[in-house]
């Protein structure tokens, strides 16, 4: 019997049916194969969704997508080894990837390599001088502000508010987006000034809002200046065969009355080279004004050279999406067991993301979900890592189960 | 006489002493020769520090540093192409650059294609989070808090100040620097927390900073939360044969007891390929950790791969040395004549810096300087361009001496 037919066979609640004598049993049988593993003493990350070599060799063509000097002019006849260019970046990268973000390109800015830095500069100058022209900075509105944060959600995220003093508010998740009653419930509040949402693949739970959350998503009373961080980092990462479709944000804000509401993240990130890509706002055409002000007093612009090696090599949507490798996993252990779990793992040489990361401030309030991102190894190796993993899970399993029988050692 | 000689023969002073007749005769044959530049309709670009074409090419190695995938590899045994490192980047790029910047690579960070925004973002983190661990943000210290603003100096700057509603304070340059006796004076305000300083080749001007004035910046009294943004854009770019040493500003700090007073920022922007380079900063190690805590908040981290082809390409300080290509001029014409000889000149073709963009808030109070870089067209067509300035700037000057006698027509 391999580890992963044992966690098939022992779910917690079989394990709950079992006398405390079996279940001890069961305990010391596994703890001697967690000593086992650690024996053997394999250092393995489960951390982050780190693509396998093979993935990113998969845009190789970058490398030598621009080798002459002629290569590196533009379609308007400009060099791109020289200053040239807003902000925005450069028309040939924001027209391939409109169709990705769902935005004309004239409403599509090209960055550098990351995502994560237009969400925290779009927070930075909301802060400081206001989500909108003329409004006040939200720091200046009230203290704190307010962001509604659906949990499980991406740690990266939650990491910015924390910086800035914003306090997060988790939201369920349901299976088809957050609990939208609770949200609009929420929303009402004038100190909520924005959402984090990974609309696609939730990143850990792998959920898409429904069409109906999107839509009462655009429609719901908010605050003026509210905006909604729509991270669509896994637009185009249609894995299995099963394609989530999901609808355009910016359309149903427009249609609903708030075209100004949602800000939309893309990253070639986990389509072409993991942090040497591009990452890509789309909005109104007001806040993309907005957005571009405050952002050519920050940097003359972004490397063009990059993104006409991306124009080349992805050349269109089709393009896109021949590009595209990612996996992600959310594991719900027994409550108040996940933290345990992880220091097992960590005892046995394995990394992982710590757990509570994916709930605000890091505190999961059931102590059960982890987030793994077994995508960088080889697959035999995550398959050996994972069987460890499933061992840690019993020992905390029974281990809790005993505690709360009363039994200890 | 060509014109560049008339301009030569014809200084303010000269003019001054014309009767009003021949004055008005002057000005008309200027403005006759003002009318035939405008009829030949040639457009041109003064506006800002271009690099010809010719001198980005002196970087196209730059191209194909990096082709293979062996390529992407760094000398720890990590893939350029994926998630690795911090927001500090490669150590080889910290190593290459420690040299330029005058610091240990442990205290460089290497960073994507702007050193301005390092600027921007160090400007932000201390507003929001504080200048230095345990400190108040600046923002919530006092409203509005200041910076000292050299000036003449670089209108980007400034504009930092203006987007997040910090007041700028001029302080005149002297040739050695800026006025220190004024500088001391005005940093004992506690409301004082930054000072712009671009230390060698000062931009526009030209100047560098003496030995006694980097010593005295290093060693005032000040805030302890005050900052010197010390962008030594032109580290090396030694063009005339004259070469002007800079004091190291961070031994400076050290040695006077304010260890972390200065941030330094370097970028190859001047170097290699402009916008498609890097931006770096040095500072002490206790900044470097507050810098990069937050950096990685906003970021995973920059693009490496553009990093290792500097790496390859540029391979040390010496190598850095010999793609130097860079040139400014500061022109001050007569007083109150400035705006006129931009707008002359913009009638005329020529597209220039607007007249006040060296001085806070776009006003210079004496009306007087023009910033121009004439790097990028090649030399002939720079000839015939400040031909034409010239002649924009007789206008101007005997118009004005003209009203100043209450002539007008």
């Amino acid at each position: 019997m391999t580890q992963s037919d044992s966690v098939a066979s022992a779910e917690p609640r079989e394990l709950a049916r079992m006398s405390t004598d079996a279940l001890r049993e069961f305990r010391d049988r596994e703890r001697a194969r967690y000593e086992a593993i650690k024996a053997r003493a394999i250092p393995f990350n489960l951390a982050r969704g780190k693509p396998a070599t093979e993935q990113v060799a998969l845009a190789n063509q970058l490398l030598t997508a621009v080798a002459t000097p002629e290569q590196c002019w533009t379609e308007d006849g400009n060099d791109c080894r020289n200053y040239y260019g807003s902000p925005q970046g450069l028309i040939e990268a924001r027209r391939l990837f409109a169709p990705m973000l769902g935005a004309p390109p004239e409403q599509v800015l090209v960055a550098n390599n990351s995502s994560l830095a237009l969400m925290h500069d779009a927070v930075v100058y909301a802060l400081l001088t206001g989500a909108r022209d003329g409004a006040a900075p939200w720091r200046d509105q009230h203290r704190p502000i307010r962001f509604l944060c659906p949990s499980p959600g991406y740690d990266r995220h939650f990491q910015i508010c924390e910086q800035y003093g914003i306090e997060m508010i988790a939201v369920p998740l349901t299976g088809a987006g957050p609990d939208m009653d609770e949200v609009e419930r929420l929303a009402a509040d004038p100190a909520v000034k924005g959402m984090w949402c990974v609309p696609k693949y939730s990143n850990p739970t792998g959920e898409t809002y429904s069409s109906e959350t999107v839509a009462r998503l655009a429609r719901m009373g908010a605050a003026g200046d509210f905006r909604l961080f729509w991270d669509n980092a896994y637009a185009v990462h249609d894995l299995t065969g099963r394609s989530d479709r999901l609808d355009n944000v910016l359309d149903a804000c427009a249609a609903a009355g708030n075209p100004d509401r949602a800000l939309v993240f893309g990253s070639t990130s986990k389509i072409t080279f993991a942090q040497a890509g591009l990452g890509m706002l789309a909005t109104s055409a007001a806040n993309m004004r907005w957005f571009v002000s405050r952002q050519s007093t920050r940097t003359i612009g972004p490397d063009k050279l990059n993104q006409l090696r991306h124009v080349l090599v992805l050349r269109d949507d089709a393009g896109i999406s021949a590009h595209m490798e990612q996996h992600f996993v959310s594991l719900d252990v027994l409550d108040a067991c996940a933290q345990r779990v992880v220091a097992l793992a960590k005892g046995a040489g394995i990394e992982m993301v710590p757990a509570g990361r994916t709930f605000p401030h890091g505190r999961d309030p059931r102590d059960r979900n982890i987030r793994i991102a077994p995508s960088f190894p080889p697959a035999d190796e995550v398959r050996a890592a994972v069987d460890a993993l499933a061992t840690c899970v019993l020992v905390a399993t029974s281990e809790r189960l005993l505690a709360d029988r009363g039994v200890n050692a």
